[in-house]
């Protein structure tokens, strides 16, 4: 049978093949996505993000655990841009493996930056697309690390969940500043730790400041080994859910991801374009020659591969 | 005076007025380096990536004041995309302002995503170039997370250092995996810690999977704080200097960072271009509410803001 039809009938090996094409850059997949793209909207994306340390896998385990006993089907997407291992090969999954995915309602898979192009971003969009057709509740969309690609895919996501843990030292406290816009709602997991009750203040302290008078990200405390306060997580982001519905921001949030992704895609395909044609490539090559040798500026380059390659906007 | 001419009279305020107009994206200051840029090229370029709490910055202070006491000029740019901050504010500094930034011949700046439009790695770049200009002998670009842009920003260098610490958990060893091949130089920091040699023992591991015979990235145990193996690690970066340039694979090196920079400049330019004209940017936006309304697939959207758009490679 064909991976179109597998896929619409919730089979999770058809989603896992369809997502190593997407992930291989394979036209085929895009061409299956393409057909199938009416039928995705349907599952509720929540991204994950935090510090290295912050405990992001085990906290989404249980959360994906609550989900299933309230009769949901969820899937795991576990983003590494850093790797270039994929296809369920990163650390932890193998702990995953014979705990959750023994469960039929139940998707995990690990994407790296497999391809030279990065297209990380690109792929894991597609990932979640495959998984929302193949029927999925809900899809967790988990990072890693914490970078500027990390930020971006989960962000683009319904709801950003930040996880945070007291004690993680003073590289933790920058990179706080810069995530708070994007957290809808914050985790402190580990909260029996000492110093877990500041780091919510200092949490709250900056979201204080944000001048946005609209949806406060709730700070939830949380202990994911012992599975204490999963429920309330999960509560605060069908609350985030809610908030967004009644004020119509969930329809114009979509709106916004899809305009990043197309502009994102848009950006590989013309990489694509350049580097596919070895032609394009040598041109370039010879402008990187000049530009290292300092007889063209890299920005007048540019202007001279524009040109060339005729690109008129 | 004008800048260009206090910046090759190495004026250390000339050079941070025009990393602020790059920074801001502003075609002035991308107008002078235009004019400059035959004067860079001369400086040593080495970036600073490990995991949040590996003592990079205090690592590269020791370095800085290291290659000081050789009589050499040394600039740091420390760079945090997930920031919005921007300009000096990053954590820190403060220490690094009374300590450090009272030599003439030291230059600190941090950088971070200021702009909507991403562009750190394009603003880093360009940062780069005006310190090479100023005439600096050495530039450290040293990263505060790791992360895809991360790692797309300290792989852009001549020599790039990995700094490892022991005992940081599971997740870092996830990183590791995937910056491997980015570092030319690693260092196990904190080396008095229980478990540094073992850290120095996995990284030797990894790096014997590497099939390429060629250079061999030494691992170096260092104590930041005692500044202890302070003098070694700097041998080290030579070394690899030394080795580059006696295989030419200086230059080549230099010729493929150019060939990225060039490539992201035009993936920018073209962003710009869309964003910057609200009609494109409308045309833009009604596409993208078709996408998240599922009447139209992303993929066939970038089609046809292509072609809307006369894009011909």
């Amino acid at each position: 049978m064909d991976i179109e039809k597998r896929l619409l009938e919730h089979d999770k090996r058809a989603a896992a093949r369809l997502i190593t094409k997407v992930e291989n850059g394979d036209p085929e997949g895009y061409k299956i996505l393409q057909t199938l793209y009416p039928n995705s909207g349907k599952a509720y994306v929540i991204g994950v993000t935090g510090p290295p340390g912050a405990g992001k896998s085990t906290l989404t385990d249980k959360m994906v655990k609550a989900l299933r006993k309230q009769g949901k089907t969820v899937s795991v997407i576990a983003v590494d841009p850093t790797s270039p291992f994929t296809g369920g090969a990163i650390l932890g999954d193998r702990v995953r493996m014979t705990d959750l995915s023994m469960d039929p309602g139940v998707f995990i898979r690990s994407m790296g930056a497999r391809g030279h192009l990065g297209g990380i971003s690109e792929a894991t969009s597609a990932a979640v697309k495959v998984l929302d057709i193949m029927g999925s509740d809900y899809i967790f969309v988990e990072t890693v690390g914490v970078g500027q690609s990390e930020i971006d895919i989960v962000k683009n996501c319904d709801t950003t969940l930040m996880i945070m843990v007291p004690g993680l030292g003073d590289d933790i406290q920058a990179i706080k500043a810069g995530v708070m816009e994007i957290g809808d709602v914050f985790a402190v997991n580990k909260a029996d730790r000492d110093g877990a009750k500041r780091t919510a203040r200092e949490i709250q302290m900056m979201l204080d400041f944000n001048k946005d008078k609209g949806w406060r990200p709730p700070v939830k405390m949380v202990i994911a080994t012992e599975n204490n306060g999963i429920d309330e997580l999960i509560e605060a982001i069908h609350q985030h859910k809610a908030y967004m519905i009644e004020n119509n921001l969930f329809e114009s949030r979509r709106v916004e991801n899809a305009k990043s992704e197309v502009l994102e895609l848009i950006k590989e395909r013309i990489e694509r374009m350049i580097l596919d044609q070895s032609q394009k490539e040598e041109a370039l090559d010879a402008y990187a020659k000049r530009v290292a040798g300092r007889e063209l500026d890299p920005y007048s380059a540019v202007d001279k591969v524009m040109m060339d390659m005729k690109v008129k906007i």
